[in-house]
Protein backbone atom coordinates (compact mmCIF):
# COMPACT_ATOMS: atom_id res chain seq x y z
CA UNK A 1 0.00 0.00 0.00
CA UNK A 2 1.41 3.43 -0.92
CA UNK A 3 1.25 5.17 2.50
CA UNK A 4 4.51 7.46 3.06
CA UNK A 5 4.02 9.89 6.04
CA UNK A 6 5.69 12.72 4.29
CA UNK A 7 5.34 14.27 0.60
CA UNK A 8 6.88 17.03 -0.77
CA UNK A 9 6.05 17.64 -4.46
CA UNK A 10 7.43 20.61 -6.14
CA UNK A 11 5.34 22.93 -9.33
CA UNK A 12 2.07 22.44 -7.35
CA UNK A 13 0.22 25.21 -8.57
CA UNK A 14 -1.66 23.59 -11.64
CA UNK A 15 -1.44 20.54 -13.79
CA UNK A 16 -0.24 17.36 -12.44
CA UNK A 17 1.75 18.65 -9.30
CA UNK A 18 -1.53 20.01 -8.26
CA UNK A 19 -3.15 16.75 -9.42
CA UNK A 20 -1.15 14.90 -7.62
CA UNK A 21 -1.80 16.51 -4.47
CA UNK A 22 -5.66 15.86 -4.79
CA UNK A 23 -4.68 12.55 -4.96
CA UNK A 24 -2.28 11.73 -2.33
CA UNK A 25 -4.97 12.84 -0.42
CA UNK A 26 -7.43 10.21 -1.19
CA UNK A 27 -5.06 7.96 -0.31
CA UNK A 28 -6.49 5.03 2.43
CA UNK A 29 -3.83 6.67 4.94
CA UNK A 30 -3.07 10.17 3.07
CA UNK A 31 0.12 11.48 4.17
CA UNK A 32 1.20 13.57 7.67
CA UNK A 33 2.72 16.19 6.11
CA UNK A 34 2.13 17.28 1.89
CA UNK A 35 4.58 19.96 1.46
CA UNK A 36 3.13 21.44 -2.05
CA UNK A 37 5.30 23.51 -3.54
CA UNK A 38 5.32 25.78 -5.83
CA UNK A 39 7.00 28.91 -6.98
CA UNK A 40 4.27 31.53 -6.12
CA UNK A 41 2.76 30.03 -3.27
CA UNK A 42 -0.14 33.70 -3.59
CA UNK A 43 -1.43 32.99 -7.26
CA UNK A 44 -2.03 29.44 -6.47
CA UNK A 45 -5.16 30.18 -5.76
CA UNK A 46 -6.48 26.41 -5.95
CA UNK A 47 -3.43 24.86 -3.82
CA UNK A 48 -4.24 27.21 -1.25
CA UNK A 49 -8.21 26.29 -1.15
CA UNK A 50 -7.38 22.76 -0.89
CA UNK A 51 -4.56 23.66 1.73
CA UNK A 52 -7.31 25.37 3.94
CA UNK A 53 -9.54 22.42 4.03
CA UNK A 54 -6.61 20.21 4.87
CA UNK A 55 -4.36 20.87 7.49
CA UNK A 56 -1.74 18.46 6.83
CA UNK A 57 -1.35 20.46 3.31
CA UNK A 58 1.34 23.10 3.19
CA UNK A 59 2.10 25.54 0.87
CA UNK A 60 5.51 25.78 0.36
CA UNK A 61 7.52 28.40 -1.68
CA UNK A 62 9.85 26.57 -3.99
CA UNK A 63 11.24 27.73 -7.14
CA UNK A 64 13.63 24.99 -8.89
CA UNK A 65 15.99 27.66 -10.14
CA UNK A 66 17.07 29.43 -7.32
CA UNK A 67 18.86 27.81 -4.65
CA UNK A 68 17.87 30.28 -1.33
CA UNK A 69 14.30 28.97 -2.15
CA UNK A 70 15.22 25.08 -1.92
CA UNK A 71 16.87 26.05 1.03
CA UNK A 72 14.28 27.93 2.92
CA UNK A 73 11.83 24.95 2.01
CA UNK A 74 14.16 22.54 3.41
CA UNK A 75 14.48 24.48 6.91
CA UNK A 76 10.73 24.34 6.98
CA UNK A 77 10.12 20.97 6.13
CA UNK A 78 12.96 19.85 9.03
CA UNK A 79 11.54 21.89 11.15
CA UNK A 80 7.98 20.11 10.61
CA UNK A 81 8.61 16.26 10.13
CA UNK A 82 11.56 16.72 12.76
CA UNK A 83 13.08 12.95 13.34
CA UNK A 84 10.97 11.02 10.83
CA UNK A 85 12.71 12.44 7.86
CA UNK A 86 10.88 13.05 4.71
CA UNK A 87 9.83 9.64 2.79
CA UNK A 88 9.17 10.82 -0.86
CA UNK A 89 10.30 13.68 -2.78
CA UNK A 90 8.75 14.44 -6.55
CA UNK A 91 10.19 16.47 -8.96
CA UNK A 92 7.12 17.19 -10.80
CA UNK A 93 7.91 21.00 -12.04
CA UNK A 94 9.26 21.32 -15.39
CA UNK A 95 9.05 23.05 -18.73
CA UNK A 96 8.43 22.35 -22.11
CA UNK A 97 8.83 24.32 -25.58
CA UNK A 98 8.84 23.07 -28.96
CA UNK A 99 12.06 24.37 -30.42
CA UNK A 100 13.25 22.92 -33.82
CA UNK A 101 17.05 22.36 -34.84
CA UNK A 102 17.08 26.06 -36.67
CA UNK A 103 15.33 27.88 -34.12
CA UNK A 104 17.05 26.63 -31.06
CA UNK A 105 18.86 29.32 -28.66
CA UNK A 106 21.56 28.79 -26.26
CA UNK A 107 19.44 30.57 -23.35
CA UNK A 108 16.51 28.20 -24.38
CA UNK A 109 18.58 25.22 -23.78
CA UNK A 110 19.92 26.39 -20.89
CA UNK A 111 16.67 27.65 -19.35
CA UNK A 112 15.19 24.10 -19.72
CA UNK A 113 18.41 22.30 -18.37
CA UNK A 114 18.01 24.46 -15.40
CA UNK A 115 14.62 23.79 -14.26
CA UNK A 116 14.15 20.22 -15.63
CA UNK A 117 17.59 18.96 -14.91
CA UNK A 118 19.47 20.94 -12.57
CA UNK A 119 16.54 21.87 -10.21
CA UNK A 120 15.43 18.37 -9.50
CA UNK A 121 18.93 17.63 -8.75
CA UNK A 122 19.54 20.49 -6.28
CA UNK A 123 16.49 20.02 -4.77
CA UNK A 124 17.74 16.33 -3.96
CA UNK A 125 20.83 17.05 -3.07
CA UNK A 126 19.20 19.93 -0.44
CA UNK A 127 16.76 17.49 0.71
CA UNK A 128 18.75 13.93 0.77
CA UNK A 129 19.29 14.24 4.60
CA UNK A 130 15.64 14.00 5.65
CA UNK A 131 15.39 11.26 3.05
CA UNK A 132 18.11 9.33 4.55
CA UNK A 133 16.54 9.87 7.85
CA UNK A 134 13.34 8.18 6.89
CA UNK A 135 15.19 5.68 5.48
CA UNK A 136 16.73 4.70 8.58
CA UNK A 137 13.53 4.59 10.36
CA UNK A 138 13.09 0.84 8.53
CA UNK A 139 16.19 0.00 7.81
CA UNK A 140 15.04 -3.64 7.09
CA UNK A 141 12.14 -2.50 4.76
CA UNK A 142 12.99 -2.98 0.84
CA UNK A 143 13.20 -0.09 -1.13
CA UNK A 144 9.53 1.66 -1.84
CA UNK A 145 8.25 4.85 -2.01
CA UNK A 146 6.72 4.56 1.59
CA UNK A 147 9.74 4.42 3.02
CA UNK A 148 11.93 6.72 1.19
CA UNK A 149 11.68 7.70 -2.71
CA UNK A 150 12.55 10.36 -4.88
CA UNK A 151 10.51 9.86 -7.94
CA UNK A 152 11.02 12.03 -11.30
CA UNK A 153 8.16 13.65 -13.28
CA UNK A 154 9.95 12.70 -16.41
CA UNK A 155 9.02 12.61 -20.62
CA UNK A 156 8.98 10.17 -22.83
CA UNK A 157 10.80 12.30 -25.39
CA UNK A 158 13.16 12.15 -23.38
CA UNK A 159 14.03 8.29 -24.43
CA UNK A 160 16.61 8.31 -26.28
CA UNK A 161 16.09 4.53 -27.47
CA UNK A 162 12.50 5.13 -29.00
CA UNK A 163 13.26 9.18 -30.29
CA UNK A 164 11.32 8.68 -34.02
CA UNK A 165 10.35 11.83 -34.72
CA UNK A 166 13.17 14.47 -33.68
CA UNK A 167 12.94 18.21 -32.78
CA UNK A 168 12.61 19.85 -29.39
CA UNK A 169 15.91 19.79 -28.86
CA UNK A 170 16.03 22.23 -25.55
CA UNK A 171 12.72 19.58 -23.84
CA UNK A 172 14.48 16.03 -25.18
CA UNK A 173 18.08 16.86 -24.35
CA UNK A 174 16.95 18.36 -20.91
CA UNK A 175 14.81 15.01 -19.67
CA UNK A 176 17.65 12.87 -21.16
CA UNK A 177 19.66 14.23 -18.65
CA UNK A 178 16.96 14.02 -16.00
CA UNK A 179 16.81 10.12 -16.72
CA UNK A 180 20.54 10.21 -15.92
CA UNK A 181 20.47 11.65 -12.82
CA UNK A 182 17.62 9.42 -12.16
CA UNK A 183 19.62 6.58 -13.04
CA UNK A 184 22.82 7.89 -11.07
CA UNK A 185 20.44 8.49 -8.06
CA UNK A 186 18.99 5.10 -7.92
CA UNK A 187 23.09 3.32 -8.08
CA UNK A 188 24.03 6.20 -5.30
CA UNK A 189 21.19 6.04 -3.37
CA UNK A 190 20.98 2.54 -2.67
CA UNK A 191 23.07 1.43 0.14
CA UNK A 192 21.00 4.68 1.53
CA UNK A 193 17.73 2.48 1.18
CA UNK A 194 16.63 5.34 -1.21
CA UNK A 195 14.88 4.62 -4.71
CA UNK A 196 14.48 6.60 -7.67
CA UNK A 197 12.55 6.12 -10.29
CA UNK A 198 11.32 8.30 -13.38
CA UNK A 199 8.12 8.48 -14.66
CA UNK A 200 6.76 9.70 -17.77
CA UNK A 201 2.79 11.30 -17.27
CA UNK A 202 2.09 10.28 -20.54
CA UNK A 203 0.45 13.45 -23.05
CA UNK A 204 -1.46 15.33 -20.87
CA UNK A 205 -4.26 17.84 -21.39
CA UNK A 206 -2.38 20.76 -18.67
CA UNK A 207 -1.44 23.73 -19.70
CA UNK A 208 2.07 22.59 -20.92
CA UNK A 209 0.08 19.25 -22.94
CA UNK A 210 -2.36 21.42 -24.65
CA UNK A 211 -5.61 20.76 -25.48
CA UNK A 212 -5.31 17.76 -28.40
CA UNK A 213 -3.18 15.60 -25.60
CA UNK A 214 -4.48 12.14 -25.11
CA UNK A 215 -5.31 11.75 -21.70
CA UNK A 216 -6.70 14.30 -18.34
CA UNK A 217 -5.09 14.96 -15.77
CA UNK A 218 -6.64 12.68 -13.43
CA UNK A 219 -5.95 9.46 -15.86
CA UNK A 220 -2.55 10.57 -15.99
CA UNK A 221 -1.89 11.03 -12.38
CA UNK A 222 -4.11 7.71 -11.39
CA UNK A 223 -1.34 5.95 -13.63
CA UNK A 224 1.74 7.31 -11.81
CA UNK A 225 0.10 6.75 -8.27
CA UNK A 226 0.08 3.47 -9.47
CA UNK A 227 3.42 2.86 -10.20
CA UNK A 228 4.28 4.43 -7.47
CA UNK A 229 2.55 1.59 -5.46
CA UNK A 230 4.02 -1.01 -7.22
CA UNK A 231 7.97 0.27 -6.98
CA UNK A 232 9.29 -2.34 -4.70
CA UNK A 233 12.47 -3.32 -3.41
CA UNK A 234 15.96 -2.68 -5.68
CA UNK A 235 13.98 -3.79 -8.93
CA UNK A 236 11.91 -0.53 -8.32
CA UNK A 237 14.43 1.86 -8.66
CA UNK A 238 16.66 3.26 -11.49
CA UNK A 239 13.66 2.53 -13.96
CA UNK A 240 11.70 4.72 -16.54
CA UNK A 241 7.91 3.91 -16.56
CA UNK A 242 5.14 5.22 -18.56
CA UNK A 243 2.68 6.12 -15.99
CA UNK A 244 -0.16 5.64 -17.82
CA UNK A 245 0.64 2.26 -19.34
CA UNK A 246 2.22 1.24 -16.44
CA UNK A 247 5.11 -0.48 -18.53
CA UNK A 248 8.50 0.28 -19.01
CA UNK A 249 10.37 3.02 -21.34
CA UNK A 250 13.26 2.10 -22.70
CA UNK A 251 16.30 4.91 -21.78
CA UNK B 1 37.19 4.72 -47.91
CA UNK B 2 37.07 7.55 -45.63
CA UNK B 3 37.99 10.66 -47.92
CA UNK B 4 36.12 14.01 -46.74
CA UNK B 5 37.12 16.62 -49.28
CA UNK B 6 36.77 19.12 -46.13
CA UNK B 7 36.71 18.65 -42.33
CA UNK B 8 36.46 20.61 -39.31
CA UNK B 9 37.26 19.40 -35.67
CA UNK B 10 36.82 21.36 -32.86
CA UNK B 11 39.12 21.02 -29.91
CA UNK B 12 42.59 20.31 -31.68
CA UNK B 13 45.10 22.13 -29.72
CA UNK B 14 45.61 18.38 -27.73
CA UNK B 15 44.63 14.76 -26.75
CA UNK B 16 41.98 13.04 -28.70
CA UNK B 17 41.38 16.25 -31.11
CA UNK B 18 45.16 17.15 -32.02
CA UNK B 19 45.45 13.13 -32.64
CA UNK B 20 42.72 13.21 -35.17
CA UNK B 21 44.31 15.90 -37.30
CA UNK B 22 47.33 13.59 -37.30
CA UNK B 23 45.32 10.79 -38.74
CA UNK B 24 43.17 12.34 -40.77
CA UNK B 25 46.59 13.92 -42.83
CA UNK B 26 48.07 10.06 -43.03
CA UNK B 27 44.83 8.52 -44.99
CA UNK B 28 45.62 7.69 -48.31
CA UNK B 29 43.25 10.72 -49.55
CA UNK B 30 43.77 13.35 -46.97
CA UNK B 31 40.77 15.68 -46.82
CA UNK B 32 42.23 18.95 -48.78
CA UNK B 33 40.65 21.52 -46.53
CA UNK B 34 41.17 20.72 -42.36
CA UNK B 35 39.94 22.97 -40.02
CA UNK B 36 41.56 22.44 -36.79
CA UNK B 37 39.50 24.47 -34.42
CA UNK B 38 40.89 25.33 -30.73
CA UNK B 39 39.72 27.92 -28.17
CA UNK B 40 43.48 29.51 -28.10
CA UNK B 41 45.46 28.99 -31.19
CA UNK B 42 47.96 31.20 -30.46
CA UNK B 43 48.70 28.81 -27.53
CA UNK B 44 48.93 25.72 -29.42
CA UNK B 45 52.05 24.56 -30.44
CA UNK B 46 51.95 21.57 -32.26
CA UNK B 47 49.12 22.20 -34.05
CA UNK B 48 50.48 25.47 -35.17
CA UNK B 49 53.74 23.39 -36.20
CA UNK B 50 51.56 20.73 -37.74
CA UNK B 51 49.88 23.38 -40.12
CA UNK B 52 53.28 25.03 -40.70
CA UNK B 53 54.43 21.66 -43.19
CA UNK B 54 51.20 20.66 -44.20
CA UNK B 55 49.18 23.60 -46.17
CA UNK B 56 45.50 22.12 -45.70
CA UNK B 57 45.77 22.23 -42.53
CA UNK B 58 44.11 25.98 -41.35
CA UNK B 59 44.14 26.41 -37.61
CA UNK B 60 41.06 28.15 -35.99
CA UNK B 61 39.59 30.00 -33.27
CA UNK B 62 36.74 28.81 -32.22
CA UNK B 63 35.23 28.33 -28.71
CA UNK B 64 32.20 26.56 -28.24
CA UNK B 65 30.65 28.40 -25.42
CA UNK B 66 31.22 31.75 -27.68
CA UNK B 67 28.79 32.44 -30.15
CA UNK B 68 30.75 35.15 -31.80
CA UNK B 69 33.84 32.48 -32.94
CA UNK B 70 31.48 30.23 -33.95
CA UNK B 71 30.04 32.67 -36.20
CA UNK B 72 33.51 33.85 -37.28
CA UNK B 73 34.64 30.54 -37.95
CA UNK B 74 31.36 29.53 -40.25
CA UNK B 75 32.40 33.13 -42.43
CA UNK B 76 35.93 31.80 -42.53
CA UNK B 77 35.13 28.31 -43.34
CA UNK B 78 32.21 29.27 -45.96
CA UNK B 79 34.92 31.80 -48.08
CA UNK B 80 37.82 28.69 -48.20
CA UNK B 81 35.02 25.61 -48.97
CA UNK B 82 33.14 28.27 -51.51
CA UNK B 83 29.93 25.93 -53.43
CA UNK B 84 31.69 22.39 -52.19
CA UNK B 85 30.60 22.71 -48.91
CA UNK B 86 32.12 20.78 -45.63
CA UNK B 87 32.04 17.35 -45.92
CA UNK B 88 32.55 16.30 -41.93
CA UNK B 89 32.41 18.22 -38.84
CA UNK B 90 33.75 16.38 -35.55
CA UNK B 91 32.70 18.00 -31.98
CA UNK B 92 35.39 16.67 -29.96
CA UNK B 93 35.71 19.70 -27.71
CA UNK B 94 34.70 18.96 -23.97
CA UNK B 95 34.73 19.17 -20.35
CA UNK B 96 35.20 16.13 -17.13
CA UNK B 97 35.23 16.94 -14.25
CA UNK B 98 33.83 13.65 -11.80
CA UNK B 99 31.88 15.42 -9.34
CA UNK B 100 29.48 13.43 -7.14
CA UNK B 101 26.39 14.26 -5.92
CA UNK B 102 27.28 15.69 -2.83
CA UNK B 103 30.18 18.13 -4.27
CA UNK B 104 27.65 18.60 -7.41
CA UNK B 105 27.07 22.51 -8.00
CA UNK B 106 24.86 24.48 -10.34
CA UNK B 107 27.50 26.03 -11.65
CA UNK B 108 29.24 22.75 -12.60
CA UNK B 109 26.51 21.35 -14.13
CA UNK B 110 25.71 24.37 -16.29
CA UNK B 111 29.50 24.46 -17.33
CA UNK B 112 29.36 20.94 -18.28
CA UNK B 113 25.88 21.09 -20.59
CA UNK B 114 27.11 24.07 -21.99
CA UNK B 115 30.34 22.93 -22.98
CA UNK B 116 29.34 19.16 -24.39
CA UNK B 117 25.74 19.72 -25.33
CA UNK B 118 25.07 23.27 -26.24
CA UNK B 119 28.23 23.92 -27.35
CA UNK B 120 28.14 20.67 -30.31
CA UNK B 121 24.36 21.63 -31.15
CA UNK B 122 24.99 25.60 -31.68
CA UNK B 123 28.34 24.49 -33.57
CA UNK B 124 26.46 22.38 -35.81
CA UNK B 125 23.20 24.83 -36.35
CA UNK B 126 26.14 27.16 -37.76
CA UNK B 127 27.38 24.62 -39.76
CA UNK B 128 24.65 23.18 -41.13
CA UNK B 129 23.97 24.97 -44.37
CA UNK B 130 27.53 24.28 -45.08
CA UNK B 131 27.16 20.49 -44.51
CA UNK B 132 23.67 20.66 -46.62
CA UNK B 133 25.82 22.10 -49.60
CA UNK B 134 28.10 19.70 -49.39
CA UNK B 135 25.62 16.70 -48.89
CA UNK B 136 24.08 18.19 -52.08
CA UNK B 137 27.16 17.88 -53.99
CA UNK B 138 26.35 13.77 -54.29
CA UNK B 139 22.52 13.74 -53.46
CA UNK B 140 22.34 9.89 -54.87
CA UNK B 141 25.31 8.67 -52.83
CA UNK B 142 23.93 6.97 -49.57
CA UNK B 143 24.95 8.67 -46.20
CA UNK B 144 28.90 8.60 -45.24
CA UNK B 145 31.18 10.42 -43.52
CA UNK B 146 33.14 11.46 -46.87
CA UNK B 147 29.86 12.90 -48.22
CA UNK B 148 28.60 15.12 -44.82
CA UNK B 149 28.32 13.96 -41.71
CA UNK B 150 28.88 14.79 -37.66
CA UNK B 151 30.47 13.20 -35.41
CA UNK B 152 29.64 13.86 -31.83
CA UNK B 153 32.66 12.42 -29.58
CA UNK B 154 30.59 11.37 -26.42
CA UNK B 155 31.57 9.87 -23.59
CA UNK B 156 30.52 5.73 -22.27
CA UNK B 157 29.65 7.30 -18.89
CA UNK B 158 26.75 9.35 -21.37
CA UNK B 159 25.07 5.41 -21.27
CA UNK B 160 22.27 5.76 -19.45
CA UNK B 161 21.53 1.89 -20.09
CA UNK B 162 24.89 1.02 -19.34
CA UNK B 163 25.63 3.13 -16.11
CA UNK B 164 26.50 0.95 -13.37
CA UNK B 165 28.27 2.95 -10.88
CA UNK B 166 26.80 6.25 -11.09
CA UNK B 167 28.74 9.74 -9.92
CA UNK B 168 30.08 12.52 -11.86
CA UNK B 169 26.40 14.41 -12.29
CA UNK B 170 28.18 17.10 -14.31
CA UNK B 171 29.98 14.58 -17.21
CA UNK B 172 27.43 12.31 -17.39
CA UNK B 173 23.96 14.31 -18.10
CA UNK B 174 25.96 16.49 -20.21
CA UNK B 175 27.07 12.87 -22.23
CA UNK B 176 23.76 11.89 -22.20
CA UNK B 177 22.32 15.48 -23.20
CA UNK B 178 24.78 15.11 -26.21
CA UNK B 179 23.30 11.36 -27.00
CA UNK B 180 20.00 12.66 -27.64
CA UNK B 181 21.16 15.72 -29.75
CA UNK B 182 22.88 12.60 -31.64
CA UNK B 183 19.73 10.79 -32.06
CA UNK B 184 18.00 13.59 -33.04
CA UNK B 185 20.12 15.26 -35.53
CA UNK B 186 20.04 11.97 -37.16
CA UNK B 187 16.29 11.98 -37.72
CA UNK B 188 15.90 15.88 -38.66
CA UNK B 189 19.10 15.45 -40.91
CA UNK B 190 18.36 11.98 -42.87
CA UNK B 191 16.52 13.88 -45.61
CA UNK B 192 19.26 16.19 -46.04
CA UNK B 193 21.42 13.12 -46.35
CA UNK B 194 23.67 13.96 -43.44
CA UNK B 195 25.17 11.65 -41.23
CA UNK B 196 25.07 11.79 -37.42
CA UNK B 197 26.83 8.98 -34.90
CA UNK B 198 28.45 9.54 -31.64
CA UNK B 199 31.57 8.00 -30.51
CA UNK B 200 33.27 6.94 -27.53
CA UNK B 201 36.73 7.25 -27.55
CA UNK B 202 37.37 4.85 -25.32
CA UNK B 203 39.60 5.45 -21.17
CA UNK B 204 42.21 7.39 -22.67
CA UNK B 205 45.96 8.69 -21.73
CA UNK B 206 45.33 12.95 -22.15
CA UNK B 207 44.96 15.33 -20.17
CA UNK B 208 41.65 14.23 -19.32
CA UNK B 209 41.42 11.06 -18.82
CA UNK B 210 44.49 10.79 -16.58
CA UNK B 211 47.69 8.62 -16.39
CA UNK B 212 45.44 5.27 -15.32
CA UNK B 213 43.63 5.12 -18.29
CA UNK B 214 43.42 2.30 -20.48
CA UNK B 215 44.23 3.48 -23.82
CA UNK B 216 47.17 5.66 -26.09
CA UNK B 217 45.66 8.53 -27.95
CA UNK B 218 46.67 6.68 -31.31
CA UNK B 219 44.86 3.38 -30.35
CA UNK B 220 41.68 5.64 -29.61
CA UNK B 221 41.75 8.00 -32.47
CA UNK B 222 42.87 4.49 -34.82
CA UNK B 223 38.91 3.37 -33.51
CA UNK B 224 37.64 6.40 -34.00
CA UNK B 225 39.14 6.53 -37.96
CA UNK B 226 37.56 2.97 -38.59
CA UNK B 227 34.15 3.88 -37.21
CA UNK B 228 34.19 6.60 -39.41
CA UNK B 229 35.21 4.46 -42.13
CA UNK B 230 32.41 1.83 -41.68
CA UNK B 231 29.82 4.13 -40.94
CA UNK B 232 27.93 3.29 -44.42
CA UNK B 233 24.15 4.35 -45.12
CA UNK B 234 21.05 5.03 -42.67
CA UNK B 235 22.38 2.02 -40.68
CA UNK B 236 25.50 4.31 -40.07
CA UNK B 237 23.53 6.76 -38.84
CA UNK B 238 22.01 7.84 -35.31
CA UNK B 239 24.35 5.35 -33.62
CA UNK B 240 26.75 5.53 -30.18
CA UNK B 241 29.61 3.78 -30.74
CA UNK B 242 32.73 2.74 -28.52
CA UNK B 243 35.42 3.93 -31.29
CA UNK B 244 38.32 1.58 -29.61
CA UNK B 245 36.02 -1.68 -29.82
CA UNK B 246 34.42 -0.92 -33.08
CA UNK B 247 30.93 -2.05 -31.13
CA UNK B 248 27.81 -0.09 -30.22
CA UNK B 249 26.73 1.07 -27.18
CA UNK B 250 23.31 1.39 -25.77
CA UNK B 251 22.08 5.05 -24.92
Amino acid sequence: MLSPKSVLITGCNRGIGLEIVKQFLQLTEPPKFLFACCRNPVAATELNAIAESNPQVRVVELDVVKQDTIEKAKLLVASIVENEGLNLLINNSGVYVPIGLVDVTREEMKRHYEVNAVGPLMVTQAFLPLLKQAARQHPTDPLSCSKAGIINISSGTGSISENSTGGSYPSRTSKAALNMITSNLSLDLKVDGILCTAIHPGWVKTEMGGESALITTEESVKGIMSVLEKLQGEEGSGKFYHGFKGELIGW
